[in-house]
């Protein structure tokens, strides 16, 4: 531990106080060992999950109000915080979810490095979407009024941290970043395996809301095992978004209660999918051995429990595509046995193997039992694409470091399993010499399926930058609308606002004549860039 | 009737054919006669309603694939051919409705220009938000992939004709116009009260469509009078998303039945709301008696058949106030009476009227009886701001030519209504000299809660420009992040996708180095203006 790592006090983070009046406790586990972590944490009460969205209200619009500089420094201390912790962090978080510290280490530079492209995000402004369209106080009949809108804060936003990534989809993630920088409140559910690390980096953001002197609602942090903590979030009035990375079954659960609200909220949530690769003939007679080896790295990268695991591979039948197999089934059982990252995720990465096992056409090609309490070995499975098309177990999402390859008889069968997919977060095309023409018809097939389309590489790897859209259509997320990595998941946050005939000192700084120097503006239908600066 | 206008069938448009299998038969009325008007129309039978949702389907991503040069023309032609009916549609939409004639031009007016901007819109192409991340292959640990990303098409929307504005928001208003500028197929809902204006516009879409040869399903129109036909179109699978105009309960019935979905699908409901007037002390003094003259303009224009009709005044109570009301209460007497769109708006002002004519501290200042079977004649009731804060009854939306005036006893009182106030379309500050310090309290409490805030004027007259916000928080619409109207209401039926280190052929056109001439896209985070052109 360095000098300023707090000890952990299993506390919920209500505003500038800490609290801890429930009654039902728990603790993390270290998956690589199955032993319990002190200390024990406790399950938020009514009063404390009504305390922090109350707090969250009084901030709202106040913490807006104290304008895009100040968040930006908000950011920009968090993200200082999260490295003051040093060692602390990245061993607590490492112990709690048994992913190595290097791992650790690089989603902290992830995380940092979101928090900051944040930061510029807002002072650069272009998010606004600040727009000016003149009155013609002459215009017959009726004059043209003034016309001024920009994008204001939605208010109290509630985010679900997530399992697999501790730091960056968590307490101080990509959600909890872009709300802060729009202007909302958070709230932060954290996940019930890493509330150590939860605690740890809430501690840096209310630290860094109260050196600012910014109002003390403007984050919480409560914890909780049971589904009745988030539910009571979502439900409560203040509550004016949700931003959610985990399962269907959880994010939909989520969506369901929040859309029958007496007024109901936008549910942005994440929930994975099989992320299919499909490759081509001539690409897979290329190198058959080397991209089996490489489909391996990627199935296997951090125990294969990110959201973009490709978790189907689509093949057309051949003598190729049959030593790719081979090669892959050869590097999955060769890579060594890894922690999941709890004991739920290795049941559910065992039922779901055992399903798909059991349904009519699979082949299981590799598949080891793991020895570690939360240990999972790489898996290969196989099934015709008429089964996978005819079977919808087929299609579900097993979440670990499987991969089920679908052998397609020819391209037109091959373009039919594309046709019959469902929303996905993302879809791999790798094509080669002499496939060009089926790669001219895949692509778009693709990309009405998807939030992002890959030529050649992976999808596990999400580079956080504008054109990134880590989101698709349902069930990969609740709104297809949206991304939730990358500046513009601001977006999801705010509302437009229009200001009719406003007398200059009435209109927000950024809609008046002598807008903020160098801010993005659409002036009488086009981009500008403010003077100045 | 001119030559070009064609007779009406009394059929529903499935794509290149007409239908008019269903049993049920209905008729529009003239609402100043009462009178029934030929020919009878047929309730959509469930294979109608399928047909159009599988034409739509196939029409899907095909009319995108088009490019966005066709479909301003589409745009653009629709827009003509409107104008080509001439009288006939004028005199059809006339008749279903009540509305004079010179109403109907003028709507007939936006409904062509909004069709037109649209156009521009899609040609100009901003609306993409195409974005280029350029990558780095050098870079480490690993190198950064090309990321490029833009809007893409959602798929068939489905569009509800209003009763209220049976051109500007039905079969070719904004809904379908923004729909059909993003790529998507429509199948449109008409209202059961201006069917014969609907299929003559119908039949201009259809035609358009046929005469630049798009796909078949781009557009069709069914027709029905009873929930079912709605609901069978929202909750069919190939629906992507609804856009609706009309009541809180309609909309609320159709946004729960969306979101119940297998797979959800957003619901742009625009609900309308009581759009509150903050008239400040310093301006009512100023000139009382024309004030409220004017209010008496907007409460009744239209018959007070406006979203965005002044349904709540808010002042204090003093001398100037009472004379405002008083000049209020004479001019809402003065006006002549006129009929509402149909029986059932008329039996429902009355009843809203007799409720909050019934509720606690209300007094009725005007109210005359109408003679017609559907007019309606203006209406001023007042009630104290304590008592309006306390009854929900008294904030709800009474559809028609009527009026409440909520009386403050002080500023305090007033910026209390303010913060009671649930979400609007539009809330308006009228203040005058000694108002600059309530006003600067009041304006962010109003932009907190609407989608528009106005300073001076009436929030009637709906203008259709890029920062138009014709939204707000619920229940004003079902998602305040968007707009219904305004060329950025495209957005709503548009989802990002990105393309990750995608061969330029394979790349949609506005996203390759090469890009169209004169496209606005974020190149590395800033805007830029593609040369040429």
């Amino acid at each position: 531990m360095t000098e300023l790592a707090p000890a952990l006090e299993g506390a919920h983070i209500l505003g500038s106080t800490r609290s801890r009046a429930g009654v039902s406790a728990f603790t993390a586990c270290d998956p690589r060992t199955g032993a319990a972590l002190a200390p024990a944490f406790h399950e938020a009460t009514d009063v404390e999950v009504a305390r922090a969205m109350e707090l969250a209200a009084s901030a709202h619009p106040a913490f807006e109000a104290q304008g895009r500089e100040l968040r930006a420094q908000l950011l920009e201390a968090i993200a200082a915080g999260l490295e003051a912790l040093g060692a602390a962090l990245v061993e607590r978080a490492s112990a709690e979810t048994g992913l190595p510290t290097a791992r650790i280490e690089a989603e902290r530079g992830r995380t940092t490095g979101q928090l900051r492209l944040f930061a510029r995000t807002v002072r650069e402004g272009a998010y606004l979407g600040a727009r000016i369209d003149h009155g013609d106080p002459a215009r017959a009949p009726l004059p043209k009024p003034d016309l001024r809108s920009m994008a204001r804060a939605l208010g109290p936003v509630v985010v679900f941290g997530a399992s697999n990534f501790p730091l960056a989809f968590s307490v101080a993630g990509g959600d909890t970043a872009a709300a802060l920088a729009a202007g909302c409140p958070v709230v932060v559910k954290g996940h019930p395996n890493h509330p150590g690390t939860s605690e740890l980096v809430g501690g840096v953001i209310a630290g860094a809301v109260r050196a600012l002197g910014l109002p003390e609602g403007t984050f919480s942090l409560v914890q909780g095992r049971t589904h009745e903590v988030g539910l009571a979030l979502v439900l409560h009035p203040a509550a004016r978004a949700v931003a959610f990375t985990g399962s269907l079954r959880g994010g939909r659960a989520l969506f369901d209660a929040a859309q029958a609200r007496e007024v109901p909220i936008p549910v942005f949530a994440e929930m994975g999918s099989v992320n299919p690769v499909f490759l081509l003939p001539g690409r897979v007679a290329a190198d058959p051995a080397a991209l089996g080896a490489q489909i391996a790295g990627s199935v296997t990268m951090g125990v294969g429990q990110f959201c973009t695991n490709p978790g189907v591979l689509v093949l057309v039948r051949d003598a190729a595509s049959g030593a790719l197999l081979d090669a892959l089934a050869a590097a999955l059982a060769a890579a060594p046995e890894a922690p999941l990252l709890h004991a739920g995720i290795r049941k559910a990465f065992d039922a779901g193997l055992e399903r798909l096992a059991g349904v009519t056409g699979v082949e299981v090609r590799a598949r080891a039992a793991a020895a570690g309490p939360c240990g999972a070995r790489g898996a290969l499975l196989t099934i015709p694409a008429a089964r996978f098309l005819a079977e919808h177990a087929a299609r579900e999402e097993v979440f670990g470091p499987s991969t089920l390859a679908v052998l397609c008889e020819d391209a037109a069968e091959l373009l039919a399993v594309a046709r019959g997919l469902a929303g996905q977060l993302t879809a791999t095309l790798h094509a080669g010499a002499g496939d060009e023409s089926l790669a001219a018809s895949l692509a778009p097939l693709l990309a009405e399926r998807a939030g992002r389309v890959l030529f050649g590489g992976f999808p596990t790897g999400v580079e956080v930058t504008e054109a990134m859209v880590h989101g698709g259509p349902y069930p990969a997320t609740t709104d297809s609308r949206t991304t939730s990595v990358g500046p513009t998941a601001i977006a999801r946050f705010v509302r437009p606002v229009a200001y009719q005939n406003f007398p200059q000192p009435l209109l927000p700084d950024e809609l008046r004549d002598d807008g903020p120097a160098g801010l993005w503006r659409r002036v009488d239908g086009a981009w500008q860039l403010t003077p100045g600066a």
